[in-house]
């Protein structure tokens, strides 16, 4: 059985690009004119909106499903999420020919319930509570003899969101600079070891709601702290920080740079409107800490991460 | 001087590609599960939402702009416009370091002359008829000299509109179909030469919408016959096909598909919410065509040319 809280090494993320190729977009990396204009800084963003399941998240659980053992695998993956995560295993699983078996809130919108069923998997209610969540799992698991694949607390996720900055690196190798939002850290972490491994003069920088700052409380306490406000409009990163990521972040990551909810707004707008792209608020959140930090930023070459494009359109924060 | 109402050769819109190379993105093409699973086909869309102006209207302007003689360029440019070409024939323009000037009706929105100010055009209202925006053109070329740039009865606008389809077809030479939509017939006449010069087995189908389908009349009785209807969502297919691009047409287009209200609205929304692109009305237009056609499309590998994404977001049409 392998060490699923294990730091991945380079080679780990290297593995997962190769593992989960057949099946992931390779998505493009865009620039936009206006955005340099206003950033005064040469910007990349590699575009995991466009990814499957419209989520860089697909990477993660289709390593993580894909490198299971067959005996494992038998007996199906699970999960509880009522985001990006769900539908991200339920096709791993899909396309693994297994089953998924996901956890949801009985109050989870209606699409996102859709969607995950869609995918194929098996949906379970439970009430709208982390203790029901994570009973209601507990129980699946139980019956089922399914293996729980952890959204980001997993070697396997990390490795496999490490391969979106692989790619942005092998088109971009000149990059100063790379940054992502921060949720649980599954991301950041993958593409911290990830570029560090590559070139460790690259920058990495995470970037955080204020109103969700506990990567930022932990990152300069050296402790991890957990959110005590999720107060933000980016619903992807309302989510605590978790331990394996936590560990390779105070390592291998620079800084960590908070923004509020009015800037993750106006960058997420702007971005709709200069480069006709649908992303998500978590996503807005490096393109306002760019803006912000205009006197940082000037004159270099960022690469920024673009998570996903998951919203509902009849909601819109403007 | 050189003929702006020949018909331009492959020769002219590879031409066009090498001049305007430096300047355009090089749009991505993108491909979506969902697509594929609802139209049974396997579709590409070439990306021109992501082209500079959002448009691939950049095209066309920045190869008739760079291809002006230095005497004619010192004078400027000059068009009436309200929309994408306005903004593209502005930037391009500014790329080689003349003036464009803007006829625009005073009830032009005022993001769109704000667009075109910022790209350092400058702007001549008049009143909202097509006399006036002629008339308004006629006095200021008199007074500037500029030479006008028309928006789609141009042979080096149709050559430079070619260039997306040499680009799609780079990257996939497999394909069975390209559909475009058409307003004025620039881009589906580029597109057909360039297609049927590179592969003349891949078939090209223009798309309209049912409310204003002058080239669907045109093309089924072999004559121009004007729009008497412009009543659609799709705004930059209101204007009518234009002379060379109709003769292009009717040599190379194999065939016109016309698509209701509804459809295009449908189609624009669901691009919206599952590949997270922002495209303007226009470009749903072949996207119905293909949702609306499916035994014709099934099995078939197609090629969309995505036209661009200015749309309103104060302003969605659900």
């Amino acid at each position: 059985m392998i060490d699923t809280l294990s730091i991945p090494t380079i080679s780990d993320i290297k593995a997962a690009h190769r593992i989960i190729d057949p099946y992931a977009h390779r998505t493009p990396v865009l620039s936009s004119t206006k955005v340099n204009t206003r950033s005064k800084a040469s910007v990349f963003f590699k575009c995991e909106n466009f990814q499957k399941v419209g989520a860089f998240k697909f990477r993660g659980a289709c390593n993580a499903v894909l490198t299971l053992s067959d005996k494992d695998a038998e007996q199906g993956v699970a999960t509880h999420s009522s985001g990006n995560h769900a539908q991200a295993l339920a096709l791993a699983a899909r396309i693994r020919g297994i089953k998924a078996y996901v956890v949801m809130p009985e109050n989870a919108p209606k699409v996102k319930v859709e969607a995950v069923k869609n995918y194929g998997a098996e949906v379970t209610f439970c009430e709208a509570s982390l203790d029901a969540r994570e009973g209601t799992l507990a129980e699946v698991v139980k019956r089922t003899g399914a293996t729980t694949i952890h959204p980001y607390n997993d070697s396997r996720i990390v490795a496999g969101q490490g391969t979106a900055a692989v790619e942005l690196l092998e088109e971009c190798p000149f990059l100063d600079i790379v940054m992502t939002p921060i949720g649980g850290g599954g991301l950041l972490s993958g593409t911290a070891l990830a570029v560090k491994s590559i070139n460790p003069d690259i920058e990495v920088i995470g970037t955080e709601p204020v109103e969700a700052d506990d990567a930022y409380r932990s990152f300069k306490e050296g402790k991890l702290i957990p959110a005590y406000s999720t107060n933000t409009i980016a619903d992807g990163l309302r989510t605590s920080l978790g331990e394996l990521p936590f560990q390779i972040i105070q390592k291998h990551v620079d800084d960590i740079l908070t923004v509020d909810e009015e800037s993750i707004i106006s960058a997420m707008r702007f971005i709709w409107e200069r480069m006709n792209m649908i992303i998500e608020p978590s996503c807005a959140v490096p393109v306002a800490a760019l803006f912000n930090n205009q006197e940082r930023f000037a004159g270099k070459k960022i690469g920024i991460i673009i998570t996903g494009g998951n919203v509902d359109l009849d909601n819109l924060p403007w």
